[in-house]
């Protein structure tokens, strides 16, 4: 019941009217002319509306099924993860070296969000074979690449993330998993490993799954920890594939939503794994591959609030249901449409000013990546470094909300799983908890990269806003971007004055005010966002030529952004600023 | 894997130190003392965690099935029901005329809660009956009432309500549900209606559906519509049950969560029914109905974050995860507890404070309708008219959002079926659709309930606030309360005051206000609350002999609300201030 359409004119105005790629040094941002984006933008919204999005339901009803240690993905999952591997779309962002097409992470993301939107489930399991690419690619021997990434890129092996046991999710020092050296300088793995998403599955040849283990000799806690590569089946010499490997599938959970993903609980009975990296500094080496992967999670938190957003935009132009307070609009009718009504948009301009200032944000933390990647931007690195948590935390809580809001559009009938909106719900509610609950998120933030480089990284965000405050202030038209930009800029300077401050004298002062700060950073990134989106816009328009409705469109949506989210700044501020005392004034057993 | 303990302690608080029901010239509170109200919960109690509590994960598991015309109940539900009803629980607060037990309403409303906490989905068999009961009881004749009241207060027939129709839900002027009025004075009932809450299941001899149709000669929209009586199984002169009317079940809906109700698609063939009140005055028939309804689902609401805080607060006490920053708290174990770090305190902190200032709020409100009911009071009717849509609309929105956040404490286990969290926001969810979107609750307070009666009841609550605070002055232990519920209360002021003069010029700068003004008063609600407790807290300690740790932790918790929560009151009025501009610039085609 539902649909999904491709948002490619409002990607191609962010790719060239606001970041500006083909002006950009970043080594590949000159190819990407707006023809090429264009064509590539298309194709792959057409692969997302007509295969991947009509499996969404049937993925969400059906789920996943293990039988006799075998799962079965959803009917017709198998033929769109074929038709996805002969487009080519594994690949896009990939090393040419190993068969990849070597186009920007940039352009992965905006790929990326449609196969999110249209289908979230099933998108996941390119998703982690992706975050497996590049662990491997960044940490693996000559050998371990050519061993695993052609078949990874393409995927006809897919990946895996063991990271979670029974007894421990976000404290990995407490880790049971066992590797036992051997004299041929592989492992044998031993543990149970749990939330493992594509764990076990159809769709592939293989299955290499990392998984994060500790070895003799490394000491306590995650110093102990080392990252290794297990493979389902054993690679030969020859690159064909062995003897089966001693994991297992335990089970395959029942969740909330993203039914159409296996879930497993995995077994390693001594299998053998392979050292990736370096031995005892497998955390250093899952870290490296955070920010994309948190990137990833952000991406999906507005990327299923936009697919929600359109089919209550749908309803609510469908929907005949009261009049227009001001006046019948639709007076042939029997009532007007849902959309005449004030608090029915105001619900459809929370969700499509949040989305629209999400992706600015999410693909402006793509180009830094690549600027890290591509050219070895330290400053790149570390303002999205600053970012990850922001784009992960802020961008799953506030796309949660939004497929909600989505949901309430529809009434009643949004309560029932015919309409789809449920799952949308469901979906993205998982976003919040996986790779780092948003607690950890706001920890992350508040207590490592606030501080790091010598606070370096925030101080170069500030005086980005300050500069382009500084550069647009001559014109009258933004002053409804810059003013509210620069007040909520002041009051995250003056909730930073207060964790420092407070902090040194407690740190629970920092700490019971971290989720607060990582939604006052996330609506002030958000402003950001869309005082650069408004600017391009304003001088699109000056320009000529461009599609003036959307151009205006755009200019009034930020305009709602900055009148009614913002004022959220403040409110997370009043919180931050009254510490820790009230969080921490009961004793656990006065609970 | 989820338990409930019900918080008698705390009811008994808000009963005899905060309400002083024995004090009140309510018609029935001065019987209720302290001994009494305690027995009355206690018992409840235990039939809520004992009974109904077990079966709550089974009922979400089960769901409801459909077969030949008949819908079978989860496995237990029978037998739990017969419990219910051999307890003489549905009777607590009926009428003695039809076998009520007479207590007041307030009571009813705190056995309630704990049914709701327990097992919203099998609650809801008799909070229907409840609310059919009460429009037969204000609306019936005396040879109706005589009918169908006695086996309804005992449940062993149970009732429904059926307004909504496939193309209508808010609309009821669409109505398409036909009434044609026969020989005998009966009427021929012929429609479809939908989203029908046990419109059909295996626990009752017979079902009481109430039923809004049309009959000639109404005019137009909801002027036409009636309210009709229409029984499962005719009822013979003797009472004894006679044919099957000419109704069924045409589906049961797959729905996110409540899986224990059967939500029906009611078919009615040229069904029998009875006119019930006045001819073409159906909806005011409902109406009156409204406040206790929409007061039931408000109550839904923190019930059900009060059973997932009961069990997020027992899984951080639980799981070992880290180390409190301020040095290990639990230095003998391999970590320390959850309920150590701030962030998670926080979390704890939103969700205890906001129910226990819910429960405050709907207990007061459940006292107001007493005294309506019970005493003609014009007054307190008029102020639960007005906080009605609040408590409806606040507390279900907060209460999803804290059932969510209770689900956050568990990590990626609370997005896993079995441990029961998903379930109770799923649950929570359908509290914000059902009995009037919030988005109506919205429209309701702002349009109707401020300008009722000349703004005599908005009036009253500013006077109340203001005296409250204005006769807790000289306590300084109380400016914590006082100062920020002036400043709230006076925020609360502006809006209505922006309401009244840009409402005139455009309706749409108040009605795009209403769901910030809904929340916004809202907190004004709370804060208020919290403020009574305290006071009562504190004159309790200064009593001496009571609970010095419940009293201090109630205070603790309170402090937490007004430092914590209330800071949204700005943030509320500010996007209010902004009115209808931003939100109503878009075309709709430009969306």
């Amino acid at each position: 019941m539902t649909r999904y359409t491709a948002p490619v004119q409002d990607m191609q105005f962010l790719l060239h009217d606001v970041l500006n790629v083909t002006g950009s040094d970043i080594p590949g941002y000159a190819d990407l002319d707006a023809g090429f984006t264009s064509a590539v933008l298309e194709e792959a919204g057409k692969l997302a509306s007509q295969v991947l999005e009509p499996l969404n339901a049937v993925g969400d009803r059906e789920g996943c099924v293990l039988e006799n240690g075998v799962v079965r993905t959803p009917r017709g999952f198998d033929a769109a993860f074929r038709q996805l591997k002969e487009g080519g779309w594994p690949a896009l962002d990939c090393d040419p070296e190993y068969g990849g097409q070597g186009l920007p992470y940039l352009m992965g993301t905006a790929v990326g969000e449609m196969f999110v939107s249209a289908n979230m489930a099933f998108n996941m399991y390119q998703g982690l074979t992706h975050g497996a690419y590049s662990a491997i690619h960044v940490h693996g021997t000559a050998a371990q690449k050519a061993t695993y990434l052609p078949k990874m890129v393409s995927c006809d092996w897919t990946g895996t993330m063991n990271l979670t046991e029974p007894h421990c999710g976000t404290d990995l020092g407490l880790m049971r998993t066992k590797a036992e050296p051997q004299a041929d300088g592989s492992y044998k793995i031993t543990g149970q490993k749990i939330f493992i998403s594509a764990g076990e599955h159809d769709l592939a040849e293989n299955i290499i799954h990392l998984v994060l283990a500790k070895a003799p000799g490394g000491g306590e806690g995650t110093k102990g920890v080392s990252l290794f590569i297990v493979p389902k089946f054993l690679v030969n010499a020859d690159g064909s594939l062995g003897a089966r490997n001693a994991l297992s599938v335990g089970k395959i959970e029942e969740k909330m939503g993203i039914h159409g993903n296996a879930t497993c609980v995995m077994n390693y009975d001594g299998a053998t794994g392979y050292l990736l990296g370096e031995l005892h500094k497998g955390m250093r080496a899952m870290f490296t591959m955070m920010n994309e992967a948190r990137i990833g999670v952000g991406l999906q938190g507005y990327a299923v609030a936009e697919a929600a957003y359109q089919n209550a935009l749908d309803y609510a132009k469908d929907r005949l249901q009261g009049r227009a307070v001001t006046g019948a609009q639709n007076p042939t009718g029997p009532a007007d449409p849902l959309i005449v009504h004030p608090d029915i948009r105001r619900n459809l301009m929370d969700q499509k000013s949040f989305v629209e200032g999400a992706r600015a944000l999410t693909f402006w933390g793509a180009s830094l990546i690549d600027a890290s990647h591509r050219k070895g931007d330290a400053a790149a690195e570390g303002l999205v470094s600053l970012l990850t948590p922001v784009i992960k935390g802020f961008q799953t809580d506030k796309g949660f909300e939004m497929a909600v809001a989505a949901q309430q559009v529809y009434g009643g009938h949004g309560y029932i799983e015919e309409w789809g909106m449920s799952q949308f719900a469901r979906d993205a509610r998982i976003a919040m908890i996986y790779e780092g609950a948003n607690g950890i998120q706001a920890l992350d933030l508040v207590a490592r990269k606030l501080a790091a480089d010598g606070g370096k990284h925030i101080m170069g965000f500030f005086e980005m806003v300050k500069t382009f405050v500084k550069d647009t202030e001559g014109d009258e038209r933004m002053k409804g971007f810059t003013d509210p930009l620069k007040q909520a800029s002041k009051d995250m300077q003056a909730a930073g004055m207060y964790f420092m401050q407070n902090g040194m004298k407690n740190p629970n002062n920092a700490l019971a005010g971290s989720y607060d700060f990582m939604h006052l950073m996330g609506h002030v990134c958000l402003g950001l966002m869309w005082a650069r989106m408004a600017k391009a816009a304003y001088a699109a328009l000056d320009q000529g030529g461009g599609d003036t409705d959307f151009l205006q469109a755009k200019i009034a949506t930020g305009r709602y952004y900055m009148a009614r989210h913002l004022p959220a700044v403040g409110m997370h501020l009043a919180r931050i600023q009254t510490g820790a005392e009230t969080v921490m004034a009961l004793d656990a057993a006065a609970f």
